[in-house]
């Protein structure tokens, strides 16, 4: 059986999820009357103790909603260089929201106040007349950063600065229940800053679509209009969102499942220098191949063969998640596997010499 | 029981299509591997004879992504007035694809050459410096007109018009098959001399939710691209998808049995001089309430109250859409219950007199 | 010599305008320190009693800032097709200001308030989702039109309807001062309604380039802002502004010599069935050339060959624009080479019978 | 007298020039006709050596049309952070061209082949669904780096790799001349590489106004068309035009001048600790004033009062830039006001001490 560690959006509805989709009631959303959306977005709202909530079809539709509802065209953005909202949304939210965005390069990223201090002095602020700043973004974890965690503390000063210099404070919390299950700081902590924030059903949490927004009355009503414009409206979505919703009430605790097998590959890797295994403390495990004479690319294509599923990362490593699907056997059998790989790899490569 | 006649998108899945989801094969989409995302775009492009299909969330995000696909900004259309594309969709295709519309503004929603060369008209056309005419839209049927039908002769010559000025010719074909239902034409015809189409599995093919867009490989490709920057792919979409498979094999044929129910409704108010009742041969039918003294939006409330839903429609009319869900019984019942308020209120603004 | 009657836009400028430009005082405008700049800004806010004025390079701009100004993406406005905004704007009013245009389609290009509120049933209004109707755009002389004048009683109208729906009015008044002389109603009459006006500098007035615009404080700020966006922008610009200084305060009251002189030109075709001359009251002579049996292009090629310059209006007429560079004589003698190819088209043609 | 050294844009004409613009022969440019625009664009395309020419109203809006001809809603330009286009442009850019930047953050404004493949791989490049690299800017000189010649081996060097990645090569030449005066490298030498250029007249050449673009006919048209759009068109600009043509025939070897006068401002600094002096070779020189304990606003403002103009440059320094209407002894006394003021200031912090 293929063993697929290639990120945690791959994982397939368990049979109670499928159930609870079977059974969803619904109605028409784009009415208001679809009961399991109305459900779910009032739980997610009373989970994260925000105003309002909105479902959303991912988390893709939920960045670009969020800038669409807090900035203008011409207005700039705070973020790091390795989010999704720049590393894979750059075309869309400069071409729908016509927005710039001000870059930090940091290896980990993270960035603090000096940094963002830094990009305010990297463009012309004496008239109202040139980009005005307008949201900061924290990502947490990071995604493109091996699910590294935005520290609670950082992430109160960053927002502390955007709220100084009149900017919205935006979440993506795509995968910040995992941050929460792996310091084990309450989430609200995380997201009681937020003017917004987003999280998604269809990652960790195992539903097979969609994300959430959660936020003030006001820009979830923003956020409301603008999945409109983005055809992000659906009649009976009802179906979906009682996945989601179902996710909510039984998938978050086992995220620490996760987090343990991501611990117990990386464990697996200790002792195995050519190929370097990193881990930030949640769902994710990088392997450093460099060493090895492939790209992560062809590496992934021969595990793929082995019957691993990894996900090229970089130019340097590839990227291993376990998720809802994944369990603990499997970790060891793919770790087998994956250093089978490594040692023939080594083996030829050092014939060569 | 509310007999909800308000529009053909507020359909619930029936228990085959509840149990098609539920078994449903799934698989990343965003990685090109839901099984059964596939087999419904593969189906669709089988049956509508083109070379691709892509599986949309809705007919909003079909008409902004085909619109996308087509133009650059600056570009412009030629669409009726009362399409759903400017109707509905203003706002998002201004904001997002920069194209202007030049409308016409026919009561039936209908247009011919004459009045696409008059559009041509008026604008300044001696240089590539002004607006390109870019797309013709045909909406068919139209949805803002009575479900009427835009006659496959008409058709055929304003998609001829559209290539003599090199055009893309786009059909909002959201209820395409209920044109062909209604006049036994084969839907290719209709569909044959469209470069880029779209048609909904959530209206009257009874589908929780989803759109489906049909044309060349090259423009379903750049669809492909814009619905990753709209927000719209979704990873296990799957489940949505088998609806709309089930849709597609099921529910195509018995769309003559709305028609006929949507007849039958019809013919009840044939005498009824206070409620003048409209068709146009598919699923729709409106009723002029002018005479009575109230406006389509308090009319709608007093048949709600009655246990029937109707759609406010324009200033003077409410529509009623029989649907998967409404069967004869209940459009009978519908009738008796529109009449006695109709009744009623003619009753009190006779005593007013 | 030639007599270009084609435009009042090819005048070139006379030896006292020369003169205010050669002795101009000069600064940075973008300093906010050119003393011609800000003469003439305050000149014209003066004359036409508003807080605040802008220069910008032509009419095209002023029309892209006020709108830009005055909206956000996905905005509408009312105008006739007819106007510049339309006619030749289009395509970058909707690339840069992202909004969409309601239009009503006028033989004259004078619409009322029936017409608006037609407009307003034209797309979906019953939530803050859609478009929203943010301008009512007139446009005063009518330059696509005859040089038409809309009338000061329907502007009023219409501009109190723009209020009662909270959408600004704006006055492209690009000719405002030539429906003031051809009336004899005070410009301010005009203007007063407006929330904010834009009037070129470069036509009638004879400067050789140069727009200014008219409104409140805060909107001209606005425009202001957009004008650096938009490149508009211009160091020592005051030596343009000196040229548009001088045409205020001495080419205004010698409009009516332009008006008499088209008024002259249009007498000459009065009994010349082949040529039916058109006339508006104001700068403008229109002749439909349709039975001579050759386009507007054509006609307009053969004058120039004789010494007269004419524009192709449309596909039946051209235009005649007396102005600041054009005397009696020259009327005169154009209207006799006019009507000698008149002639000599209408004898080819019978003889062709 | 005031002696103004805040920027080579406050530069007044000269008498010279004010006589061409008094003689120019003029016509309506929008219908091409202007014989002085027509001779500025001959003569710039050839002194360039490249097919086409455009002039333009200034700086911005040659940026502004130079990225709006080569990219689309959604690609990606690699510039400096430090460039006009990003410290001055950025929201028009992304509000009209709807494009995003990979910024490199250098303190001197230079960028490397590596920095471009560093930008390359800080977004997602698998799939042409995500942002793709369209432009690579170089500006040279560098305005906000103190007028820093970017060099020209590593032009071409970037350039190269842009056209190996399929990016178009853009030259913001405002101050190009300035390089191949300071350098004694023919200017084509560092203009031969780029698709399109601009120069700015109306900075060191003294013209009141303008810049002018070069490049091949086909990005020149589509500039053109957008210079329309952007509301740039202008009537008789041939008075404005024939500034430029003076100053290209008459400014561009004194230069040099000025590039000495800065060079001399930089010496008189050479012992003056509190107020340490930078020059990099062109007509610029900055003073770091950080150790005064005041502002650079601030000692901008003491420097006016006695009567010498000065830029705040950024958050340490101010800008002093010698120009045409400067001469060597304005210079000197320059110096003599500065290190006054300066000596007052350190005066007043020792006593404080």
């Amino acid at each position: 059986m293929f063993i697929d560690l290639r990120s945690d959006t791959v994982t397939k509805p368990t049979e109670g999820m499928r159930k609870a989709i079977y059974e969803a009631e619904v109605g028409d959303d784009c009415f208001g009357e679809d009961p399991s959306v109305s459900a779910l977005e009032r739980y997610c709202a009373d989970y994260f103790q925000k105003e309002a909530a909105l479902f959303t079809t991912g988390g893709t539709l939920s960045n670009q909603l969020a800038i669409k509802a807090m900035t203008r065209p011409g207005d700039e953005i705070f973020l790091d260089a390795s989010y999704h909202i720049n590393y894979y949304e750059s075309a869309s939210t400069s071409a729908f929201s016509g927005v710039n965005f001000s870059l930090t390069q940091h290896d980990d990223g993270l960035f603090d106040v000096a940094d963002l201090e830094r990009l305010h002095a990297s463009k012309c602020r004496w008239s109202q007349n040139y980009a005005t700043p307008r949201v900061v973004v924290v990502e947490n974890t990071l995604g493109c950063k091996g699910g590294g965690i935005f520290p609670l503390e950082q992430m109160n000063q960053v927002f502390a600065y955007a709220e100084r210099i009149g900017a919205y404070r935006y979440l993506d919390g795509a995968r910040i229940l995992h941050a929460s299950i792996a310091t084990g700081i309450d989430v609200t902590s995380y997201t009681d800053n937020a003017d917004l924030l987003s999280m998604c059903l269809s990652k960790g949490l195992g539903a097979p679509v969609g994300s959430i927004m959660m936020g003030s009355r006001e820009l979830i009503q923003q956020a409301k209009k603008y999945r409109k414009w983005f055809g992000g409206d659906q009649h009976q979505s009802g179906m979906m969102a009682a996945a989601g919703l179902y996710a909510m009430r039984n998938n978050i605790e086992r995220l620490a499942e996760d987090h343990e097998h991501a611990a117990l590959l990386h464990a697996q890797f200790a002792d195995v220098d050519e190929a370097r295994s990193g881990y930030k403390g949640t769902n994710m495990v990088t392997l450093d191949i460099s060493r090895l004479g492939v790209t992560p690319m062809r590496f992934a294509e021969l595990l793929k063969e082995r019957g691993v599923g990894a996900l090229p990362y970089n130019d340097k490593e590839i990227r291993l998640v376990p998720h809802i699907n994944i369990d603990r056997a499997q970790i060891i059998k793919a770790a087998e596997l994956i250093k089978a790989q490594v040692g023939e790899l080594a083996h030829a490569k050092e014939a060569v010499k």
